[in-house]
């Protein structure tokens, strides 16, 4: 850890500065500059409380050198984990996985269709909302316990392993069948449930916070793996700017970055981040040719409203084409 | 709510969508203009799936007009509330607070010196966080139950009411006599436990989230409020920009806009805010001016580290400073 | 355009406000709802003064439903623009091409080396900074007019139409011979400087502003197209954020975004977006995979410093690896 | 500047960066920690391409640790600077000034009213748009040179000396007789207009972008200084969030932080940040309590309109009691 100190710091000040550190069991090095002092300070620095430290006064700066995250960190993992998602199916070391199915699960008929359909076009896991995270108290919550019970019975038809989003720990009963845990971007810094995922031995989907950084992020899942649960996936799904066209602006380099980082796999959900049909299909394919282990596809099916021809899902009949176009982009990432 | 049609959308595709909204229970008022078809939609509209509306190939713009909060909105309790915090303490309505203590509590002495010292110097609640929410689960993460009996013991000696936060449905037993239970930022969005919160009859103290619009706020008080609870006072504590001089950036105009559009009181914390001690009291008078109900300041005392001085958290002889300017401004106002 | 109307509005208010709208010229369409009044106003709007409007106490909200961009408007023209950049070398349209080079031109030998070993890998425009735009005038500005003469050399010799910045209208006979003149993100919204590019007939490489929506690099288009060239290439290299652990966050929707919304090309530099060379082959693979007509790739040579290995700018070598890359993706992409 | 070397890098590539500095005619101090090695540069590290150096694979992070302006730097001017308006008007250093006026100049008669209402409400400097910048080539301009007549009268009639808004260095003529000249939010980075504005002599009112750094202003401001004009007064006027109730979001720590950093005097613009009358008073209280040289507000009259009463200008009387206000946190300020 450096700490830079201000010019003009008394050496009084700076002595008892140093005297902090050491009382703390850490070495310090003193490096007086022409302009600026400079304090490199070794040893085990994860307790410094970094925010009493960056407010005084005497302190221009303070930065970690070394990353505070490690059971998540490439450094002392270099080959790519892949993470075991049930039903023979990987995500991550080489195994892509698409994962599809539609926002909330409305009924039985609906998901197991829905379920049918991804498969058949080349999804390897089902998704479908049980509990909603939703901005208003009064909007539709989703059909919860029963929810997860349809997912089960589509799961038993089909074959596919099931993702689904959990957002209370109390609630973990509930999952015990369900293959992965979807964490939502409202709850990445939820510690509490972190902790309690930790716990368990469940691959969880740990999706970004809306104005979360990357480093953040590898926090979250340090979170749930320093409780000895390592199967982590991560999710980029869109972060908040200025910009309105899109409802969130997809961070595609989330994927080299997080996989410069980390072992851990990284899957893109572009239907939530852009929130229009039409760019699901670029940004898919984008998503692969960055080096995503996965993508999370909103696929909605329901031939008695034409309406939904066109929504942020897609069709089972689109999502085929983009399965097809997905393939076409890995195999010539394969070749090159 | 507004939907705008694209144009070239076919009358079938629209009769379609009119008949969609009138199945819901809904009116539907079609407007075609020379350059679009715009429709306005008229009953209970909460219902409506508008990222589903909104992902239709034929939408250009769904747009809410009336507010989708109630129970938090002026227009329907157009006086100020007023929220009681024990101790015979009022935040809102005219009533101004200060709130002071440490970012954390450390020892039984440090709390109760704090907590004599501040209230001396004019605060009126005491702060001091038991559970804290950290980045890393590597890092200190508070002294939990301890903690609060420790402010429970503060408050005892001092009569000052205490805040503190929550970062557990589970952990209400122990917050029971806890005056104002703080919701942090992380958490503004975990809607798990802000629907346990409205079943408690405490003031909760809900910090806006570090990318949260203020709508959004009003909705998680909303949350809370629809279980019952109507004692909220919101907090503004800095958001998310790409300025890297302050901490976050401080959100003042969250004052007059949350007021305009809610009756319930503000109260803004300069110090999580800025991260810098020196930036303290300009932003506390300056929260104070745009016509907050409140202010939350860290303070910190520790004679024995002289370090401290200095710190984002004041000494008591700073927050006294504070505190008098803080009335000069409050004079000022009244007297205009 | 939509103007929603606050309840509570008087009548008389609300009279004087449409007969505002009339005495300009425009169609007022009143809808009155249960809950608020809508006016739909038809007409030429676009000399309405929206913030004039905005402002206004009995006005909620005001809503332009038809594009403020003509020229650049994918409606008026749906076939995708081909931009002739020179020597043969089209930009859209199915036409891609490969720019690069490096970030300044430092000397005719370096610049000719550059454009010799670009072009032998694949490059079909070269580009080099001669006016540097630099947040401190204590900085490196550039070789300027010498620069330009540089570039111009390297173009002799190679054949390669060259990409350069202007940042001064005045300097507009330097570029007599340059084939593109680049517009860079802090000039995106110097109308004065886009107006005098209007009057020209070069291709402009307009990049897009780090805090401009799409909306308004559409517009900053639209300047330059009313003074009759219509020859623009968009450039999307990254926008600002809180993440800092690359430069700006490349915002890849842009892509289909813009060719949604308009027929003009768009271009991608993901050297500057990131700020690492690592992420340069990800990004630049991702970009293609979205769409984009064109790739703008920092290549540096500089054989004496081993040194510049691993720079943000690509070695030559790694350059043709990319080349090649995306020659596969594009190809994956022509066969789907 | 400290340079932050990757683990892992070999000691030839390490000592090849060490001699890239020294050639550069910089001292090197090399401190090998046990996790990381860390380089401290001392000399004249402006010339340094910090770009170049922190994209190298070997280096993990570059600082640097002493500011890159000089002229507006607080440390080699300790105390506040005044800057003289003309007529006797100064701003900073204890001076407060009011800065009221239309956004733009629409007549002789207008703009006349406007300032003797203006001044007689409390306004030292009168502000008028004669070249507007518009985001839209469509929209209305201004009334440019003949603009700039109206206000030369205007000032003849009252006294007031004016402000307004360069878009282009080709226009300096026409502001001979201009008091303040105003360098808009997006001309912040437009570096060839900053140069020729140092080589006038006119006070210039500097906005702050709408997406950059505080630091990025101050080196806006020492491109001005660095040509030999040191008469900077700066101005907040918000900057971009995902916030979307207010136009912009309204920095008020800029004032103190700017204050900190700098000499030169701080103005907020309430009435452009938020884009909503109703605001302004609020905002503009809280900038004057934050320790702000002086406020610019939107003030319109136009008697015949009662639509203009509520606008985001103000009207005369509303100015009034602000101006009132103003002068009560004043004393308040003072008394303390």
């Amino acid at each position: 850890m450096i700490t830079v100190i201000k010019p003009g710091t008394k050496e009084q000040q700076l002595e008892s500065l140093i005297k902090w550190f050491k009382d703390q069991g850490l070495d310090v090095h003193v490096s007086k500059g022409h302009y600026q002092t400079v304090l490199g300070i070794v040893g085990d620095t994860g307790r410094v409380d970094i925010d009493l430290l960056e407010g005084l006064d005497m302190v221009e700066r303070v930065q970690r050198v070394s990353d505070p995250f490690k059971k998540a960190n490439r450094k002392f993992h270099p080959e790519d984990s892949e993470i075991e998602c049930g039903g023979g199916v990987k995500i991550g070391g080489g195994s892509f996985a698409l994962i599809a199915g539609p926002c909330s699960v409305e009924s039985k008929e609906q998901i197991t269709l829905v379920a049918r359909e991804v498969k058949e076009a080349g999804a390897s896991l089902l998704r479908g909302g049980a509990f909603k995270p939703r901005t208003s108290p009064y909007d539709f919550q989703g059909l919860k316990a029963e929810g997860i019970e349809m997912l089960l019975e589509a799961k038993k038809e089909t074959g596919l392993p099931i993702v689904t989003e959990i957002m209370n720990a109390e609630h973990l009963p509930l999952f015990e069948e369900v293959d992965v845990i979807q964490v939502g971007a409202r709850n990445m810094q939820n510690f509490e449930l972190l902790k309690e995922l930790g716990r368990t031995d469940k691959p969880i989907l740990l999706k970004r916070g809306l104005a979360n950084t990357l480093k953040e992020l590898l926090m979250s899942a340090e979170y749930i793996m320093a409780g000895g649960n390592e199967k982590i996936i991560f999710c980029e799904r869109g972060i908040r700017t200025f910009e309105t066209y899109t409802r969130n602006t997809l961070d595609l380099s989330a994927v080299p970055v997080l996989k410069e980082l980390s072992h851990l796999p990284v899957v893109i959900d572009p239907s939530h981040a852009t929130g229009k049909a039409s760019l699901v299909l670029p940004m898919a394919l984008a998503a692969t040719a960055a080096g995503a282990d996965g993508l999370m596809i909103e696929v909605h099916n329901d031939p008695a409203k034409a309406l939904c021809d066109g929504a942020q899902s897609l069709t089972p009949a689109r999502f085929e084409q983009l399965a097809k176009q997905v393939s076409k982009i890995r195999e010539a990432m394969a070749d090159a």
